[in-house]
Order: structure tokens, then C-alpha cells, then sequence
């Protein structure tokens, strides 16, 4: 033995040209995230939710990331120099970790299975920013899973990763090609599933107020731009509005899913705090 | 009379070099809009707003964007190239619609006068998203006004008059370099200020529950990074978090904005239904 093993692992830090290296950084894209069944985490806070959930494959650390998060030196770690990180990463602090992770999603049956009292539908959401937060806002009201359907956002896409702030780690995500059969797989489970739209019948905090909310939920949100088509519209159960007491013509959409799960979510809290 | 109106104007269609467009560039820097008292809108719907709003001090279109818009062919508009046009616009599609606008802030005292019954209070929020966000969240939430306090982001950033897809010209915004100042004002004005924080000692649901909202109210957020201050939150009337019912460590600022403010405006129209 000539070297120490933390010393020979020193001597083979990786560059931006190291294979292993290139090949992470070909999941910035979709494509090869698709085909390889894999996508990136980057900084701490995600590669620990990663670590956690045991979706890491391989973890790239800067000499620095390592020094300043001594937690993962234990884990696979492999170093990197700060132009290779660089290279992995899309943010401009990610402090020196970037983690590849497996993909984790689960078929749509085992998703809705039980069913989770709280779920929330994305159908057709292209922005991987509002996806990301949807997703996280869902966790924080107990959603028990969210659901990518139709021409979706990939939720392993980089910014959606972020913007969930590790709740992709949390809650079982399911994706479906076609929105109206995860409409049906969800009223099949037993939920009852509101759509939610500017132009909805039902006026959320009445239906609050009329004890509409205490069922098992599955929301179904579109897109910001063009919101849910006619067909989908007129599969859920209901239409629901969130109520515009000022000006405003519309809530962005994770606005409108955070007010939407919150009170399904209190709603669902009181109905069980009755019978205790 | 050697040529028609219209085609003179045509004669003049402004250009980058323009001195009124250069003029006009400058105002996507904070310090130029600061000085002059100036900022831009961008797009139709923007543009549709501030004309409304009677904010509108230059209005600049290119041929192509009055023609989809002709609504704003009466105004004062002046006809620009489209590079003229992008050199004006932060977006890739601002239709061909420019507008600089006077900023309309208002003083603290008037924003508070009344006093509104829901306010959003932004201490030291940097993210001009998430505060365009909060802007129109409040709006539709039925907010008689939105204040920025302390080193915030500008109300007139175009991201954020972006964000707020045309609130910022519906509620009345007040500013104040002091948060702490500006919290006393919305306490002495008759104000219940409450402070949303994740480590508040007071359950959103259970003060909702327990009457507590159904008051004018003065919310007051912090930016997500760092939060409220210790002085600040000692200087509300009440320290509230958003229940956190699955494994996110939080909300982000604007979906936990939206919650506290809908879930307030729930409780005051619930309020003034009981004696109708």
C-alpha cells in the first residue's frame, strides 16, 4: 500500500472531461434523464432529502462542498474539481454537491392507492417552477401524492427539483400520459376530484363551509396559460373557484393550489378533530 | 398639408438610438426609475392596466403591436422598430407594447387610512417574484393595500410588475425604509398585525377557528431566506405559522402568503355573513 485511500482518493479528482462527469452532466437534459432513469440534485438540502430517500447513485463533491458538509464525506462521494461542479450544476451556489439520484416515481394504481386522503392532479403543467412549488405546497398541506399527467413537466427536471425544496423526496409522485384516465383512476380510488378553475360553479370557501371538503380529495390543477380543458372540466366531480374579492382577473397557479389544498386541508383536520 | 397624419407618424417610427427610447432604456435600472419617479410596463395586458390606472406617461408600440391591439391606437402611442421595441422589453414576447408609467406609490399614512381591512406588510422581501406574486395574491384576496418596507425589492422592478399580472396597478402600495415603523403605523392605525413565521407560536387554523382573524388585519412577511427579525416579530401582535401537516420544512413565501391571506379573508367574510 503506498497511499493512504483518502490520499489516493485525492490524487483521482474528477474533471468537467472525466466520463463520469460528462455522463451526469448529459441529465441536464430530458432525454437522457428519460432514458437513463436517473436526473441530478444539487446543494445540500437536496442531496440530504436524497440521501434520505436512498435515491442516490453517485455523489460529486468540490474539495470545499466536502469541507463545509462533512456529513456526506461517509457516502459515495466522488471528488470533483470546482469546473466539473460547475458543470453539473444549474444554480450558482450549489455549494459544491450535486447528487445523481434515481427516479423514483411510482405507478399511478400504487399513488392512489389506500386512497391518501389529500392528492394533487397536474394536468398539462409546462413550468417546472410552479410544478416544483405545487409540489412542495402539497406536502406541507399532507397531500399523500402528487400526480404529473398528460404533457407534463419531467418532475426530475432541474428548476421543478429546486423549487420543490426536497418535497420530491417526500411525497409519492405518479405520472400518467393521459389526463383524463388519472381523473378516472382517482374517482376509481374513491376521491372525490375538484377541479380547479377561475370559472368554477362552486365557490371554494362555500363549499368549506358546507362541509364539501372533508372527503378524500383529489384537486386537479392545468396550466396557467390556457387552464383545464372542457373534457377534464366536466369529468371531475365539481368545478371550484377560488373567490376574487379585489381585482385581480386570477391567482398564478401555485397561489391558487396552495389556497385549494390548504383548505381542503384544514377542512379534512377539523372533521377529525369532531370525533376525538 | 403635405402628407397625411398617419403617415407622418409612420415618418417617425423611433428606433433604438431614438433619444426618447434610450431615455426610456435606462428605466430598467432601479436607479433611473428611482430618480425620475418612472417605470415600464410591458405587454398588453400591463399596458391595459397602467391606461386604466391613468399611469401612463409614453406609450411605445410597434406597427406589428398595434395592429393585434388597436385599442391603443388612440392613446399617445408612439411607433417604434421592433429592435427598438426589444431593447425596451425584458420579455421575449411583449406583443409590441411598451408603456412608461408614472409610479403612483403612496404615502404610509394613506395606504393605512381607513383602515383597510387586510393588508400585506413586506419587510426587507428581495425576490421581485415572489413579491409580484404577493401583490397580486393580495389583490385577489381583497387587500385594500401592500406595503414594502425596509430594504425590499422595488414595486416597479419589471419582474415584478410582471409577477403581479396587473395588481400593482389595483391596490395602493405604500413604502417605508423602516419596517418597524411601518408595522407601528399599521398597529396605530387600528391594525392587528400578525407575523407568518414558521416557528410561530400560534396554529393559523386554530386562531382562524378560534375567531381570531375575522379583525382588520395587517400580514406581515419576511423574506424566505432569513425571515422576520427577532424585533419584528416581538412587534406584532402575534407570531402565527402555517401548519405544516407533511414533511416540507416550509412554505415558500408567496403559496404561505396566500394562505394566510385567503385564510383571513375566509374568516372576515364569514364574519360580516353572520349578520347579514
Amino acid at each position: 500500500m503506498h497511499s493512504h485511500p483518502r490520499e489516493k482518493r485525492l490524487d483521482h479528482v474528477f474533471t468537467a472531461r472525466t466520463p463520469r462527469v460528462v455522463a451526469a452532466r448529459k441529465l441536464l437534459r430530458r432525454r437522457a434523464r428519460d432514458e437513463r432513469g436517473l436526473f441530478l440534485a444539487e446543494g445540500p438540502q437536496a442531496v440530504r432529502e436524497a440521501v434520505r430517500a436512498g435515491a442516490v447513485a453517485e455523489l460529486f463533491a468540490t474539495a470545499a462542498g466536502l469541507a463545509r458538509h462533512p456529513e456526506f464525506a461517509a457516502t459515495l462521494a466522488s471528488l470533483v474539481t470546482e469546473d466539473a461542479l460547475a458543470a453539473l450544476a444549474e444554480t450558482v451556489a450549489p455549494q459544491g454537491l450535486v447528487a445523481v439520484c434515481r427516479q423514483f416515481d411510482v405507478p399511478l394504481a400504487d399513488a392512489l392507492s389506500g386512497p391518501p386522503r389529500l392528492v394533487a392532479l397536474l394536468a398539462d403543467v409546462r413550468d417546472p417552477g410552479n410544478a416544483g412549488t405545487v409540489l412542495r405546497t402539497a406536502d406541507a398541506a399532507g397531500a399523500g401524492a402528487v400526480v404529473f399527467a398528460g404533457d407534463a413537466v419531467d418532475p426530475y427536471n432541474g428548476k421543478c427539483v429546486r423549487a420543490s425544496a426536497g418535497s420530491l423526496f417526500h411525497v409519492p409522485v405518479g405520472r400518467h400520459r393521459d389526463p383524463a384516465a388519472a381523473v378516472a383512476a382517482a374517482r376509481a380510488a374513491g376521491l372525490t376530484v375538484l377541479a380547479a378553475t377561475g370559472y368554477g360553479d362552486s365557490d371554494l370557501h362555500d363549499l368549506a363551509a358546507a362541509g364539501g371538503l372533508a372527503r378524500p380529495t383529489a384537486w386537479l390543477f392545468g396550466a396557467e396559460a390556457h387552464g383545464l380543458p372542457e373534457g377534464l372540466l366536466a369529468a371531475a366531480d365539481a368545478r371550484v373557484r377560488v373567490p376574487l374579492y379585489g381585482r385581480a382577473e386570477s391567482l398564478n397557479l401555485a397561489a391558487a393550489a396552495a389556497v385549494c389544498l390548504y383548505t381542503s386541508a384544514r377542512a379534512q383536520h377539523e372533521a377529525r378533530g369532531v370525533g376525538s
